[in-house]
């Protein structure tokens, strides 16, 4: 672990050192050979003066070196405010090919739009040395690791659950099978039951951070058949407010802290500002949001798809958000119980859950949970499930504790913070038409 | 978020709040009626005046109150010398119960042992209110904690990669196969082809916590076809040696933060001590070790076996670890290469990785990889494998610096510190006969 990052090369100023990382540019001029190394944490310039005898081998090393190989370079780093690059250059001693790149690149890393995003992918470890791409998957490790810090700071247990699991549970047509020895198993499309089971069992707060799966058979700019899920439940709450406000909270902490590290980084390189919520979201009952969206934007949404939220009543839901809140969240409630899970508690009919619209897109489904097995059993029976489910009403039976929570997609949120695709989002992407590399 | 952990109760005294918990027991004697109330934190008692007529509803409420129901009980805590449990007691005004338990358990949730494991695992989430088995999840979630903390205090970047993979990679025979659409996916074993390819994209230093599976069709106590994999890869090694100092460091820190918060629930729940190791683990080849083990314990392996540590061997060597060294640790190394994965750097024909043991079992393979692609590409030939393997082989073509890293098992190693079964050290064990709950 001895591998000096090139960010912190400012303290090593006239000291002989080893560095190492990839040729990112080779310049082989008349009376000097300049190349540019990289690693993952900056850039610097090695100069190599041609006529110094003592740099023949040097020289025809880097006479046939090819961009993008790797090197270990010894030698001293000057001061040299005539360089562009950080007013810094490397004096080698000795250069050494770790490895050797072919010298044909299948795709231009430095302009990642000379290709299509399908060809990128094809090359994806090609493709992420760009910085553009690069630094999508250092916001989104530190995005997690924030959001962790917080749940921590809470309470909260991590917990891991399977992804193999018995019975095609929430919904049967959206599910991967899987041979499993002499049977069938499926590919949890949620942590959903185990979350709360853990509650059942007493563990009051957990959260889970983990792929989820689901087999849709789409080609949108939004889904994908597997990603990584953040989902949470907790205890003794009171309502689906708890919940409501839970997440606010969780959000306006991550964004501040990714906003104080990357901010500046985000404007620049994917031109977005990243807007730290001030206020509480606004909360919104889905048949009242249509009005308004009727009322402003003359926006009259079909009467069969009034009980769920359209795209466009996503997007507008956001216009409207923004115009009389200067929100960029909003949480959309009440929504209809023909269109939420089973498991979402009730009251007066209306399911206590709520959809949480970010940018003009849903990141988010929340609710408080039906805890009582009576009352869950009964709803579950009216949705037409009943066998594969049973296991599931089984953790009701003996005490559970009211609760709630909710999942996030963790891509989608990158993605909705970058103002990228969700293909751009993962560092593998993963659709009905894409498995590999 | 207002829920009052019983953990903190003691900041509570005299001021009238809301508690919120399981029922643990009650007891209604002649003038009294007791229940001990359970949250994730601890426990506290409730006590209810039967003559005062201001409780009639409340005790005719606990004399149909079953156990492990839930119940929010408002009224004022009071200082109690005399209450066994934590000297306080709460004098209620309102009880409520919020869910109901069945009267009868299927399991005896008190005493662990009182049926065979199998039977409390189809019915974990009453197995996990048993104090022995809940805390086997909290220890397990600050572990990993702790370990995340150490590899981001060392700059590495957390990632996610997929587990629906498009060829089954490692090794055909162990893999689960999807149903992908009109196709077949099959379910990564391990992160690493995907790590290594994020060193390849330049991220020098990566880890990811995520399942993995293993289609095993083996009852063992130490094998489970689905686990939570702590993978990591770092870049611009010098030798596997830099790998191994890098797994002893943190799994050093990692036991003694451990140590430190629940060092002694440890003790006193599995009877186990936590020890933190002092110093470097000791390092012995494969055909020494053999010599060793023969030479002190009389222990002759069968010749078809020495080229594999077998479970016998890595008893010994933990014994000889402890005897010589006063270590529970020990790194095997120069396996011959016919038992390590195509992989594996090789430096005259030894593979440059090595095994893990701690406390007699097996817990990492770890190793500086192969990263020029001629090497590798011969490597893998040799092993018959080659179409399955192209895209992995391309991630090298283009430059990869040189690197290494291993993989740990979460639940094994939870295993192994507490002293308890793989069943137990998993919420929820999957095995080739266990898919439920």
């Amino acid at each position: 672990m001895n591998k000096i990052f090139f960010k912190d090369l400012e303290k090593y100023y006239d000291k002989e050192i080893e560095i190492s990382g990839f040729v990112e540019n080779i310049r082989n001029i008349k009376w000097v050979q300049f190349l540019v190394l990289r690693d993952s944490t900056d850039r610097v310039q090695v100069t190599i003066e041609k006529s110094e005898e003592k740099n023949k081998e040097m020289v025809e090393l880097v006479n046939t070196l090819t961009v993008e190989s790797t090197v270990k370079v010894t030698g001293t780093l000057k001061k040299n405010e005539n360089v562009r690059l950080r007013g810094m250059e490397f004096i080698p001693t000795k250069i050494e090919v770790t490895s050797e790149s072919d010298p044909e690149l299948p795709i231009n890393i430095h302009d990642k739009d000379a290709q299509l995003l399908d060809q990128r992918l094809d090359y994806r470890w090609l493709d992420l040395r760009n910085e553009y791409n690069f630094n999508i998957f250092k916001i989104q490790s530190y995005l997690v690791k924030v959001m962790r810090e917080f749940m921590y700071s809470k309470d909260f247990t991590e917990i891991h659950t399977p992804k193999l699991i018995g019975a095609a549970s929430e919904s049967g047509s959206e599910v991967f099978e899987v041979k499993y020895f002499d049977r069938k198993a499926y590919l949890a499309q949620s942590p959903q039951f185990y979350k709360q089971m853990a509650i059942a069992s007493g563990f009051d707060r957990v959260f889970e951070v983990a792929p989820v799966f689901r087999a849709e058979n789409s080609n949108t700019s939004r889904h994908t058949t597997e990603f990584t899920g953040f989902d949470l439940e907790f205890a003794y709450i009171d309502s689906y407010e708890d919940v409501m406000d839970f997440e606010e909270e969780l959000l306006t902490y991550a964004l501040d802290k990714v906003n104080v590290k990357y901010g500046d980084l985000i404007k620049e390189l994917y031109n977005k500002e990243l807007i730290v919520p001030k206020n509480k979201f606004p909360r919104v009952k889905l048949a009242d949001l249509y009005d308004i969206l009727e009322e402003k934007y003359d926006y009259k949404v079909d009467e069969e798809e009034k009980n769920d939220l359209t795209t466009e009543g996503e997007r507008l839901a956001y216009r409207y958000a923004m115009e009389e809140f200067n929100s960029e969240f909003i949480f959309v409630t009440d929504f209809p119980k023909d269109k939420r899970a089973f498991y979402h508690m009730r009251k007066n009919d209306v399911p206590q859950g709520y959809d949480l619209i970010y940018r003009g897109v849903e990141i988010t489904t929340g609710a408080q949970r039906e805890h009582r097995y009576d009352v869950l059993k009964k709803q579950a029976l009216e949705k037409g499930l009943d066998k594969d489910i049973e296991f599931y009403l089984e953790f009701f039976k003996y005490g559970c504790p009211p609760h709630g929570g909710f999942g996030l997609g963790v891509d989608r949120l990158t993605m909705l913070i970058l103002d990228i695709s969700i293909k751009e989002a993962m560092m593998l992407f993963r659709g009905p038409n894409r498995l590999n590399p």
